[in-house]
C-alpha cells in the first residue's frame, strides 16, 4: 500500500493543519477580522499577484531576494510579500473612489523566500489595519490604531490563554530630532538605530559598548542612555527624570523632538486612560525604533509576557507619503499588523491552545438503515436552519454495526448523535444520545432543540 | 497632480472591487462559508503554491498551457487552477489522520492564465465541497452534496435576488454502460460525449446532424434521441416513455446502464422528497456529462432562469481514484463546487446585488473637539462591545465643520451619528442622529443602545 509515485508533503516552510487543527486557526483568523470590522475597518481584497514593477518600486535588496518573481507572457510578475504595497497601489488606483480618512484591514497571505525555520514561514497570513489620509491625519488615529490591536490582542489571549501582554510605544520623532540636532546621519545614525533596536535581546553590556563604538561622544551616548529613562508619569506627562533636566534643556531649540515627545505623550495618555484596559498594558519604550526609513511617527511593537520567544507579534507605526512610486499625493497614514500566522501556527502545533470551538462535528445525524434516510436528511436541515450557522450538524450512511458508529462519532469530536431508526421514523421523533454522559433519550424534534440550544453559548 | 511613476490599474483579467463593492462580495462568501460549515463540513487551507510534479501528474494539455508556473531556487512550482487536485495531495499525505467519510469544504483563490472575458477570471475564488473515502461511498452523499449546494445557493438567492434556479441531474454510467454496449469507445466516444454536452447550447437541428455524423448509424441515433427522455415519474421512478420500452430491452443485460439508474432514481428521489425545497429544484437531464474522464456516476449543473448567460453556477460529480497519482488507495468521492467569483463579481459589478449588509460604517462616533476624544473613544468600544461584531463603529478626530462631518458620514453610509461634545461629556449622555430621519435626540448610553439594537436585525 501506499506507494506514491509524487511526493506529497507541503513544501518546505509552507504551513499545512490537519482539519481539527484549521478549526482553531480559523477561529483565531475570526476574532481578529470581528473586531477589525467592529472598529469602523473595511477590507479590500487585492491579488496575490502583482506587476514586479509595482513591488520594487520601493523594496530593497533583501526584500527582492526573497520574492516569488516569474514571467507569464510578456508580464513580469511577482507575488506580494506584504499587504502594504499593494494597499499602496489600490489607494493611488481608487483615490477618487475613496472616502478618507479610509480605515482598511486586510487579512491575507503573503510570500517570502525565507529560510525555513520554527514561527518563520514562505506562505503566511498577515492581519493588518490601516488608516490614511492626505495631508494630514490626526494622532489620535495612532491612538484608534494601537487601541483596536490592543482589543483585539486581548480578546484573542482570552480565546487562547496567551496571558498579559504589553504594547512598548515610542516617537521616532524624538530620535529624529536627536540625531539631527548633533548632526549624526548617513552610516552613522543607521548603525546607532539598529544597535537601539538590538537593546531588548542583548545585555546592558553588550549594549554599552557597542553603542559607545558607533557613537564614539560620551557626552552623546551619556544623553542616549538618559533617553531611555524618557516615561509617562501620570498628571506630568511624558518626561526625564528631574536629575537629567540640565542635560535637556536643548530640546527647547529642537521642535521635532519636542512634537515626538508631545505626539507620545497624547498616544500614552489617551491609551491609559481606557476604561476597559489595564493602564499597565501600554509603557513607553524608546528602545523600540523599527527599521530605519519608513516610520515618522508613533512606532508600537507588542509582546507576550509568557511568550517572549515570539519577539513583537504585532507592530506598526506612523508613516509619510505611502504612495510616493505611484502618485504625487502626499498620503500618510498609521497602521499595525498582527502576524498571526507567526504566533498561532507554533502554538496550534504545540497543542497550546485549547479547543473551545468545538470538533469537526458538534451534532452527528446517523439514520439505522435505508428507509430512515429520508426523515434523517429533514432532522438534519431543520437543527442546521434551527442553529443558524452555530453548530455543525453532519449526517452519515452506512452500513456498519452501531459499535463502528459511535466510534466515528467520538473520532469526529461530536457532542450529540441523533439516532433516527424505524420506530423514530413512525413516531415521528428522533433518540438523542449525549456522547459525554453516555446518556440518551427519545422525544420529540422540537423537545431535542431545546437541548441543542446549549451548543449555541458554547460555541458561539 | 497624479502624475504615476508606475501604472497602478490591477492586472487584466484580475479583480479588484471598491470597499462598497467587497462588502457585498464578503458576505455572500460568508453565506456559502456558514452554510457549508453547517451541513458538517470542515475546511482545510492548502498553500496557492505546490509543486508543478503535484499539479501536473493528471492535468492534461490546456490546462497546463494556463497554469502560473515558475522556479525558486531548485523548486519548479506552479499556483493552483483549481482546489481538487491540493485536495488529492491532502488526503493522500494526511490519509492516517482523518476520519473518513471525510467532508470537506474550501473557499480559496485558483490561478489560470485563460484569456480574460467578462465573467472569467486568472484569478478567482471556488467554493468545493467534497466527501471522500476509502474504497466505497454510499450514493446518499452525493444526495447530501447536492442539497448542501442547493441550500447554498437557494441563501444565495434570496440575498441577492438571483429567482429561481434549476439543478439539472444525469448518471454518467447510463452513457458509459449505453456506449460499452454499442462497442463505441475511444475518440469516437469522446466526440459523441462532446455534442452530448453541447446540446442544451446548440439548435435541435444542428445537434441531429452533428449526432447523426459522429454516431453514423440510425438506429444508435435514435436510441440516444430516445434516451434523452428518460425522466422520473412519481411513484413509478426513472423510465423511459412507454413507446420505447421495446427498444431498450438490452438494458436488462446491462449492469452498468441498470446502477446508473437505479442511483440516479435515489438522487432524484431522495432530492425531491426534501420538505424544504421546491420538488421541481432537480431535472433529470441526460444531457449533462461534464467531460470525458473524470466523473463516473451522478453528475449535476445549476443554472439560473434569471441569468441563462452565466451557464452552470454550480457543477460536480462522483468520482473514482482521486489520488490515484499519490497513493495507491482507492479514495472515492462526490463533490461540487460554487464558481462565487464568476458568479457574482460580474452582478456586483454591474450593480444588480442590493447592499442589505449595511454601509463602510453603521454607526459613526463624532467627537467635537480634542476634550471630547477619551469620552467618544470609550463610547465607540462599549458600541463594539454591546453590538457582538455585528455592526461596524468607526470614530473620525477631525477639526471640520459640522456640515463637512454629515458629508463623511453620508459618504460613509452611516446610518447612526453619535455626537460627543462637551455638554455630553459634562452630563455623560450621548447625541443620536439619525441619518435617514435626520432627526436627533439626547440621551444616555444606554438608552441609545435600544436604538442600536435595531441594527442587529437589519445587518445580521
Amino acid at each position: 500500500m501506499q506507494k506514491k509515485q509524487v511526493n506529497t508533503k507541503v513544501l518546505s516552510g509552507f504551513i499545512e493543519l490537519l482539519p481539527q487543527e484549521q478549526i482553531l486557526f480559523d477561529n483565531i483568523k475570526k476574532i481578529v477580522e470581528k473586531s477589525y470590522k467592529s472598529a469602523g475597518y473595511v477590507t479590500i481584497d487585492t491579488p496575490v499577484i502583482e506587476k514586479s514593477e509595482v513591488l520594487f518600486a520601493k523594496a530593497g535588496g533583501d526584500t527582492e531576494k526573497q520574492v516569488y518573481r516569474f514571467t507569464k507572457g510578456d508580464n513580469d510578475l511577482s507575488l506580494r510579500f506584504d499587504l502594504t504595497v499593494p494597499f499602496a497601489r489600490y489607494v493611488s488606483e481608487h483615490y477618487n473612489d475613496l472616502v478618507f480618512p479610509f480605515k482598511r484591514y486586510h487579512i491575507a497571505k503573503v510570500y517570502r523566500g525565507e529560510r525555513p525555520q520554527k514561527g518563520r514561514y514562505r506562505e503566511f497570513y498577515q492581519a493588518d489595519i490601516d488608516i490614511v489620509a492626505e495631508n494630514e491625519l490626526s494622532v489620535m488615529y495612532d491612538v484608534d490604531i494601537i487601541s483596536t490591536l490592543a482589543k483585539t490582542i486581548e480578546k484573542l489571549a482570552t480565546s487562547c490563554t496567551l496571558g498579559n501582554f504589553k504594547m512598548r510605544i515610542s516617537n521616532r520623532k524624538i530620535w529624529d530630532g536627536f540625531f539631527e540636532y548633533f548632526n549624526i546621519s548617513g552610516e552613522q545614525k543607521a548603525q546607532i538605530i539598529n544597535i537601539i533596536d538590538k537593546k531588548p535581546k542583548i545585555t546592558q553590556e553588550d549594549f554599552t559598548s557597542s553603542l559607545a563604538e558607533r557613537v564614539k561622544n560620551p557626552q552623546i551616548e551619556k544623553l542616549i542612555m538618559e533617553l531611555f529613562e524618557l516615561d509617562y508619569i501620570p498628571n506630568v506627562g511624558i518626561s526625564i527624570p528631574e536629575k537629567y533636566h540640565s542635560d535637556f534643556v536643548f530640546i527647547q531649540e529642537n521642535d521635532k523632538m519636542k512634537l515626538g515627545i508631545k505626539e507620545l505623550e497624547t498616544v500614552i495618555k489617551s491609551l491609559k486612560s481606557l476604561k476597559s484596559m489595564p493602564e499597565d498594558r501600554f509603557v513607553v519604550d524608546l528602545s523600540i525604533v523599527r527599521g530605519l526609513d519608513y516610520y515618522t511617527g508613533t512606532v508600537f511593537e507588542t509582546f507576550l509576557e509568557k511568550y517572549p520567544e515570539f519577539g513583537s507579534i504585532s507592530s506598526g507605526g506612523r508613516y509619510e507619503n505611502l504612495c510616493d512610486n505611484y502618485t504625487d499625493r502626499n498620503i500618510c497614514g498609521v497602521g499595525g499588523s498582527i502576524g498571526i500566522s507567526r504566533t498561532f501556527v507554533p502554538l496550534i502545533e504545540d497543542k497550546k491552545i485549547e479547543n473551545k470551538w468545538g470538533g469537526l462535528v458538534d451534532i452527528l445525524v446517523l439514520p439505522q438503515n435505508e428507509n430512515c434516510y429520508a426523515k434523517a436528511i429533514e432532522v438534519r436541515n431543520e437543527i442546521v436552519d434551527y442553529m443558524e450557522g452555530i453548530c455543525k450538524t453532519s449526517i452519515i450512511f452506512e452500513n456498519k454495526k452501531f459499535k463502528k458508529m459511535m466510534e466515528y462519532a467520538n473520532k469526529v469530536g461530536a457532542k450529540y448523535v441523533v439516532i433516527i431508526g424505524e420506530d423514530e421514523v413512525a413516531n415521528n421523533t428522533v433518540t438523542v444520545k449525549d456522547m459525554e454522559s453516555g446518556g440518551q433519550q427519545t422525544l420529540s424534534i422540537s423537545d431535542a432543540k431545546i437541548i441543542f440550544k446549549n451548543l449555541q453559548k458554547i460555541l458561539k
